[in-house]
């Protein structure tokens, strides 16, 4: 209690130094995006501050709430700025794990809400495989068809990434069987046996994965999760095969010959696994792969590898599946991360989520089911997701979004750069694509205090990996920001060095980052 | 082209005579809710009609839409009744899979959507599990624990009911692993093995499910999921152990001695599948059951099955999994169908989702993951879902809707078992708890054509099983609809006798029912 009270004190005291707005920013952080974004953080009490503190223990009676970093004022979030219910107003990096698109209460989705014509697809949510609204096709095509992926022109929406995965997997599993079986007659064995789990009907099929790789989290996506043992442990799970992903050194192109021999290794466990695997009447009928490994640490692996990984599924007969919950939607200046591959073939089936609202994925025709209700559920996604998302769509269109993400993403980087240069002993590997950037800090400890102490200056970060931190802010995250976060930072770095504990740097005892 | 034009012709004939409200329908039914219900089906066409076929056309260019029955015109759907794409108003007695609790443009829900204050909710999704808004546990609180199955104080959000049962899988391996870990030592290797799916780290668990279960679609409850082939062609599964489900013979009060004995033999076989399993290494760790099997045929069994089953689990140690995903919010007559076995401690889990508008589940105390994250993802449901949900149960007290259920069922089931008295060869194995009532026909052509029959006289029906029709109207179903469709469906029984091919009896050509 005493403490808590000193901490409180101490925190007022330091609340008049912490409005960065007016002490450490350049000029271009000095931009204000008028009646929309705020024009910096403010921030008036530690975070979590004591209402934050209560609501904890409030959900805690509930369920257990030790993941939660605060709570929040949604109502007076705006554009970049994540407010809290003590009332500190943070410039948000993270965006809800990477699925905000447009910033918070964006003046166009609340406009939306206001039109009449739009509230019966709030409140009458329909089970879109069978009853589906009139715009149901329209609505697809100005949303979703409109950012499809080259040379995917089917869509099937789900409600969440997990969910949008799963039926991708069983989407591939069809197709591979139609392939193997090679003519429509099912036989009664097959009817039979698939009813109680057990070939042939059941098939011994396989998706492989890559280590570090995280594709959700329900028992057939997290077989194909190898991020952090806590999402794992103790679920049972498939003996599916797990190739490594590359780790890169950095800087590229200091260790230009190194990561290429590092690429060749993997891609050949690839070749190696899928052989292996078919030895043992285990067949891989998918390879599944992020462009950029998020959850697991924000590892890159060249444009190059994955254009042989694209081939090597081509020749073995697998489908190529690019999960791109995390990295689609825009955030590294293109519409989809896999357009940086320059392919004209660069997927089989693309799944997507939390930035675009709704979940599903998109996949060539031959991937398309060929009955009713073997890729089903009751609700399908959502209509009122797939009206938000095809506003947001025209927002990032005529507001040209995803020129933003490299302009930006370019100003983050150069900035990470720079600090990396500055402050090697707390910063490296540098890396990003668009905004979508990242750096390693020494250990896991160094990198939660770095969080911490930058979401009590105002500034929300996120963690992945084992000591890495990610980027992962809106699509309306501009230059500016950028330079208002790099101010910050390097303020925090400068300080960082001389920290003693029991100093003003207070850090609250709460472990919000994943354990284990 | 002709035949098509035809058959409009024919139909616009006919749709003088299927302006029910004036023709058939009992005193009863002629009941107007004013300003929310209509009064009556009204046809204009066949259904799917022109513009629905168009549109089918449309969507079938996106997707597979061979499961699609028609378009609807949600914006004119009010109360039970959902009006297409054609202009025909049906009484819908399928809502939407079981999913739209308290009918269409419900107007206590409307309003909430017109409240400034609540816009936020639906623009700004937040990451639940980490950044929660301010009224978050108070909205739990008055939505989801208001309603709290007896002895389960802890809930979790989910998006639908397939995360729902996977996450209660997995909170169910989470328990029993601790149990049999007997302390909080995980070791290295358990750490290890798990991130490449292996053994320790991820444990040889199962869950216990029944032949004719339905319990979603993903991998983990896939597994589970024992009704229809076309779920599960093609799809990889686990070898988890499956039970048989009573098969009762009806009526009830004929067949009392062998319907125990069946009930006996099954649950018998529950207990050698939990022994076997366990001498293989295979450990159940949990049994799931739906307390009436809903897609696969809405098989009952008595409450006393049920206080066996209950016992059993607690005599190996298993958790007990009730999946309340199609039975729950009331349309059995008391808000969860497990209520009905009277029991103190009827459940360690339930799961919900659909009429919910939220998936999740409850779960006892000891059930509650013991670190953050482990049962987590990106939204871990939706709070504008649970908003919704808060307005939903409010007008089910407001309303009494729970005894409506009981009193709308019983004049539903007594209607069923006065036609089936009359048209036994059509009719047969009516069965029923509240609304949530059903009955056999001979097969499935014939259960497909009364559907499609129906559907074309103002009324939609689903399906389940191989052979059946289940009634899933919403909780604002009252007496008088029941009475509007028995007068209905009596008609369309007495011509079906007759009915000859050729006819005026027109039937899509569209098989929209479950193949293979």
């Amino acid at each position: 209690m005493l403490l808590s009270r000193q901490l409180t004190c101490c925190l007022q005291q330091n609340s008049r130094l912490l409005v960065f707005g007016h002490r450490y920013i350049s000029q271009a952080a000095a931009k204000i995006d008028v009646d929309f974004d705020y024009d910096g953080p403010l921030m008036k009490t530690e975070v979590p501050g004591p209402r934050s503190r209560e609501l904890m223990k409030q959900l805690s009676g509930i369920q257990n709430a030790d993941a939660v970093h605060f709570f929040c004022n949604y109502e007076e979030s705006r554009g970049n700025y994540l407010v809290d219910v003590d009332g500190n107003r943070m410039l948000d990096l993270y965006s809800q794990i990477s699925s905000i698109p447009i910033g918070y209460s964006h003046p166009s989705l609340i406009k939306l809400l206001q039109q009449p014509q739009n509230l019966s697809t709030f409140v009458n949510r329909p089970a879109l495989g069978i009853l589906p609204p009139e715009n149901f096709a329209e609505r697809l095509k100005e949303s979703l068809l409109s950012v499809a992926p080259k040379g995917l022109p089917q869509v099937i929406t789900m409600a969440c990434g997990s969910c949008s995965n799963e039926n991708a997997f069983k989407a591939i599993f069809l197709w591979y069987r139609n392939k193997e079986r090679g003519h429509n007659n099912i036989t009664k064995e097959e009817l039979e046996s698939c009813i109680i789990n057990q070939p042939p009907g059941c098939p011994d099929y396989a998706m492989l994965s890559f280590m570090g790789s995280f594709h959700g989290r329900t028992l057939g996506c997290l077989a194909t999760t190898h991020s952090k043992a806590i999402h794992k442990l103790d679920i049972p799970s498939l003996d599916w095969p797990i190739a490594p992903f590359p780790r890169l050194k950095y800087p590229l192109e200091d260790f230009v010959k190194e990561n290429q021999q590092e690429e060749a290794r993997c891609l050949e466990e690839v070749e190696d696994l899928i052989v292996k695997y078919r030895k043992k009447k285990k067949i891989v009928a998918g390879i599944i792969v992020e462009p950029i490994q998020s959850e697991g640490g924000d590892n890159h692996a060249s444009d190059d590898f994955f254009r042989k990984l694209r081939d090597i599924a081509r020749k073995h007969g697998c489908a190529f599946l690019v999960d791109e919950v995390q990295t689609g939607c825009g955030c590294t200046g293109k519409f989809w991360a896999h357009e940086h591959w320059g392919l004209d073939d660069p997927a089989d089936v693309v799944s997507f989520s939390k930035k675009m609202m709704t979940g599903g994925f998109f996949h060539k025709e031959e991937f398309r089911p060929n009955a009713p209700y073997r890729i089903f559920n009751t609700w399908l996604g959502d209509p009122s997701k797939n009206l938000l998302l095809a506003e947001v769509i025209k927002v990032i269109k005529r507001e040209d979004l995803l020129n933003n993400a490299t302009h930006a993403g370019k100003a983050l980087l150069t900035g990470l750069l720079d600090l990396q240069a500055r402050y090697p002993h707390l910063i490296s590997r540098v890396r990003g694509r668009g905004t979508f950037c990242s750096f390693d800090t020494p250990n896991d400890a160094t990198r939660n205090k770095l969080i911490t102490i930058a979401r009590n200056k105002g500034v929300v970060l996120g963690g992945c990996g084992d000591r890495s931190i990610r980027f992962r802010p809106t699509l309306i995250f501009k230059d500016h920001h950028a330079h208002l976060f790099l101010n910050i930072f390097s303020d925090i770095l400068a300080n960082f060095k001389n920290r003693n504990p029991g100093t003003s740097w207070s850090e609250p005892e709460q472990v919000f980052e994943q354990r284990l």
